[in-house]
């Protein structure tokens, strides 16, 4: 394992770096027909970090029960989809710091579960930080948390995530935008810009190219970026 | 529903590109310790392709044991990481056309597991194309599958993974390289890359394009672009 210890220890700058700020709480919301990159896009920057640094982060997959939540959408049985285990149900998740609600073609199915909705709502006054991915934004959108605030979301679903709630300050053009403590990113790859910038936010940009590099990932840092603005809906 | 089948529609394009093509059969090994963003990269383009063409893909997520794999690694149980659902064991795997062997941590502790070392050996002669991302070149080089053929992977474990069977020609600068039927790319984020290659190879680059389109990424499509080539290892 001599080697393997080798390859961590390149990690450990990370955890130099991040020495110093105080330990926080990562939650990730899934339910039946959630994008798999939304979500594990976003986790691989999460687990990275918590590598080397395990004490001062912990990651929860938070879902209506515990166990194995589907990527199949529920009115899609065609579409494939795998399964990953959700660690706590809405009952029983931990204090939070950060939640991320992904997007997917299941939002359409969950954009009126008041369970899920209530469990953003309730957990937001004492978020550090709420991001979204794709339109994982319509959800937060609903609970109403975005009235008055901008936000972004997938190019391709636009009109009907900005029919959600038109209240919010949508904004088409976008690779992610951050208006106070709630982070709106664009479609699914999206999600890990918008972490890598978080990352950079919460620790320093150091620990995010770090990270960034270790997966071998070049991440978009400018949120105007947005090539696909114009694809048709 | 109707917002979301215009949704969907937009990927109906694919369905027509990809008419005529015959159905594949594509599997992914996952084993403790695996990279989330190794499996779930590529998993999303296969998931979109399949979303409008399901007669014509089908997906197998295949490991020891039907049931939840964790990403967590055996001997690093500090490190965070999810579980995803196998669909399939060893045994009772599908025929495949492909095969995606991934990396991560936990590629260590799988180096000397024969059974899973096995099911790639006795199953490539019948693939038409075998993959890996990052340290998964280690798995299938391990095999002698790779002998005499160039392969890539991970920069920062390249020395460990090219001292695990020295008789292949490792290419150390490199995002993806393609050497007969087998096709090795580098770290984590280059198993995208390689897919959207892949997609491109066997349905046409316009399908592979609208793929990427639609989770807003914009692919490397240079194998020789590499600025992770001289990174601390």
């Amino acid at each position: 394992m001599k080697c393997l210890r080798n390859f961590l220890l390149t990690l450990a700058l990370v955890a130099v770096l991040s020495t110093g700020v105080h330990s926080r709480s990562v939650g990730v919301i899934v339910y039946p027909g959630f994008e798999v990159l939304d979500v594990f896009g976003p986790l691989e920057y999460w687990n990275l970090l918590s590598a080397v640094n395990p004490t001062n982060l912990s990651v929860s997959v938070i879902s209506h029960e515990v166990g194995p939540v589907s990527a199949v959408p529920p009115n899609f049985p065609s579409v494939i989809g795998q399964s990953v285990f959700a660690t706590h149900s809405f009952n029983s998740a931990p204090n939070l710091d950060i939640l991320m609600v992904p997007g997917g073609i299941g939002t359409w199915s969950s954009i009126n579960d008041t369970v899920l909705l209530d469990f953003i709502k309730q957990t937001y006054p004492k978020l550090e930080y709420l991001m979204t991915v794709c339109t994982g934004s319509a959800l937060v959108a609903k609970t109403g948390l975005l009235d008055g605030k901008m936000a972004t979301s997938n190019k391709r679903a636009f009109d009907w995530v900005s029919q959600q709630r038109p209240n919010v300050k949508w904004v088409r053009s976008a690779r992610w935008v951050e208006d106070g403590n709630i982070l709106t990113s664009s479609g699914v790859q999206a999600g890990m810009d918008l972490t890598n910038y978080l990352i950079g936010k919460i620790y320093n940009e150091t620990t995010a190219k770090l990270v960034s590099d270790f997966m071998e990932y070049v991440p978009h840092k400018d949120p105007t970026w947005d090539p696909f603005a114009n694809t048709p809906k």
